[in-house]
């Protein structure tokens, strides 16, 4: 009773009050004007929140039916295609794309590392039967952000397509989508949106609706050519996830406000924070570069049983945070700092990681690291807003 | 300003007020224990809902993603499948079949009728390698109730399986899934569960479970293997749409309190109450039997243009209704009397039609018509509830 409970898991994430009041709005019909001209004006957000001028589609799915609505929309089966798999999400990839029953080449990157890009082109090269290379721009399992913008600059040399999982970084850290030449962007409700799960937004590049075009989907569900019809008229092809679509108007409302440029600057700016802290703590992180915008994986100590101290960060301080996956079970703890969540719920992370790791692992309280945290956050804020990682000098 | 907005369509239906306020609930994580508990609360009403013992897997997306789901989880390209075609979700689901390769076998019928279940008896016997019966219980765009029941005894006695889109009937007329021996039945949340639209809901039985588990699914977005076992642990496959399955708490609440039972009667009752005020105004239904417990279609008369008879109703009564579908565009209206409506809702949508018959094509006010209309709701609600319109004696 005397903790409230505070949400940093890398999605879902807290909602803002004016999407839960757009949710809980009354229902209205989406074959209507009222509700077309809702979309229209959504659509014109959209725009920009991909950086694109192609239509952003949004689908009544979780981010993995998007990925699915990629794969089966844009290649034939026994098509080759590349996937990076750098985490539980890059082998996702390799997975539905097998199911379309395409050729899958693993580009195989240890968890917690970015690719080279320079690998991906020496693929290319060696390989002109790869039709597309998918991967991930941030890795939700290990925390890392793709370095895509070099990665797409090679690919487009070539004919391949680049199809990029946004679900972890669109509206969190700068994807702008033409100007990196981007042939299909993908992203959930429930991260940067700050909306509940079950709403998914995918846009293709010109020559990937050429692609899409050329072919009969996979997928009776996911037809591409017919819903961008369908939006046209201001409608989805199948019924619309109505009270997602007015909560997807009341996030843009946020984050369009004052533009993404501020919202990519508080990214930023808790990444550091939560790096800075979790250093301070003693900690390291298992992104060492190219580290997401909105997420953080902490390697845990030897010894120390992750799932226990997550178990008493929910009870005892109200936290939820999330665990490793698979082949990281137990051995890392990693905050969501994406969506509704500001610097005050890092600390509050931070603070419950310190404490927890006194009760399950015996170690003595961190002194400072709150402070040294708030440190980093400010002078993040202060610097240079909006620049890649690579570029920050505020990193250690 | 002197109307609220009513919604009339056959699906989404108004919101109850408790579903909105779940529906505005801030956000949990999906693979936390608090959260598996209420999975598995819902799902022990889910088994009463669709009257099974097998489990009831809820779906990210659409009525028609469940759709997809059952025809690309249950036969391999190549089966042969019986579609009934009485209506224009009949015929998605012919489209759905042949996008899975399945050969299509289709029994016509007009719309506006229900199929005779001897012509399904006949095709079974002459065709053995019809591998399934997919039909609609209720075909939303001609409000026609298909004989399930007969027809599932009949299919039982094959190997054939049943496979029936419950989306406009479940929670609005009986279909006791196992009772009747039917082998795949799904509904969508915007209907008869008075949801927003984005989760769907299907369950097989013991020997479609047995067929769905021999192949491989068609798309890897549809696993119903593999979303059965997350369901033993509380769990959807991919992401939850969290809030929807809060939005499911609360209307199952509304929907068991008194039993199923009494939300059939007051669906056949407010059926009665919309034919009887109908045919007072002096039109005639489309379906003349085996009428459909949520959705009524009125034929309009000739010369009466459909789309400027809806279009008045909304903007100067503010009742929002659907109209006709591909070849009955303009021709018909349908009243949707499913999820969140009343009597009081309905008679505000018969006065807006005897209304706007008269300003669009200049017919007298009808009179009486509201009482007569009432006359027959409380009859029905005073006759025997629950029953089926067979044996129904307050039709006329």
């Amino acid at each position: 009773m005397f903790n409230k409970q505070r949400l940093l898991t890398p999605g879902p994430t807290p909602l803002p009050e004016s999407v839960r009041l757009a949710l809980a709005r009354d229902m209205i019909h989406h074959r209507k004007s009222d509700f077309e001209n809702i979309m229209f004006s959504v659509q014109d957000r959209l725009h920009e929140l991909f950086g694109t001028s192609s239509p952003v589609l949004p689908l009544a799915c979780s981010g993995t039916g998007a990925m699915t609505a990629a794969v089966y929309s844009l290649f034939r089966p026994g098509e080759t295609v590349l996937v990076v798999n750098a985490g539980k999400f890059g082998e996702r990839w390799g997975e539905i794309a097998r199911s379309r029953g395409l050729k899958v080449v693993i580009l195989d990157v240890e968890w917690g590392q970015a690719v080279e890009p320079q690998k991906i082109a020496d693929m290319l090269a060696a390989r002109p039967d790869i039709s597309a290379v998918l991967l991930q721009l941030c890795e939700t399992s290990t925390g890392v952000l793709q370095p895509v913008r070099e990665i797409a600059a090679i690919v487009a040399k070539t004919d391949a397509l680049l199809v990029v999982d946004g679900i972890s970084a669109v509206g969190i850290s700068p994807c702008p989508m033409d100007e990196w030449k981007i042939d299909c962007l993908l992203t959930g409700s429930q991260k940067g949106l700050m909306l509940p799960p079950g709403l998914a937004l995918i846009a293709l590049s010109p020559r990937a609706w050429q692609k899409a075009e050329s072919m009969s989907p996979g997928c009776f569900y996911f037809n591409l050519p017919r819903e961008r019809d369908s939006l046209k008229k201001g409608q989805t092809l199948f019924t619309t996830p109505v009270n997602l679509i007015f909560g997807l108007q009341a996030s843009l409302d946020i984050l369009l406000e004052k533009g993404l440029r501020d919202v990519y600057a508080k990214q930023w700016a808790m990444t550091m924070l939560v790096r800075a802290g979790a250093r301070a703590i003693g900690l390291e992180m298992l992104a060492k570069n190219d580290y997401s915008w909105g997420v953080t994986a902490i390697s845990l100590p030897e010894g120390i049983d992750g799932g226990k101290l997550l178990q008493v960060a929910r009870e005892k301080y109200g936290v939820c945070m999330a665990g490793g996956q698979d082949r990281l079970k137990g051995k890392i703890v990693r905050i969501g700092h994406m969506g509704w969540v500001d610097w005050s719920d890092c600390l509050a992370a931070l603070y419950a990681i310190d404490r927890s790791l006194q009760l399950v692992g015996g170690y003595s309280a961190a002194r400072d690291y709150l402070e040294t945290a708030m440190a980093a956050y400010n002078l993040a804020l202060a610097g240079q807003p909006g620049v890649l990682p690579d570029s920050a000098q505020v990193r250690s």
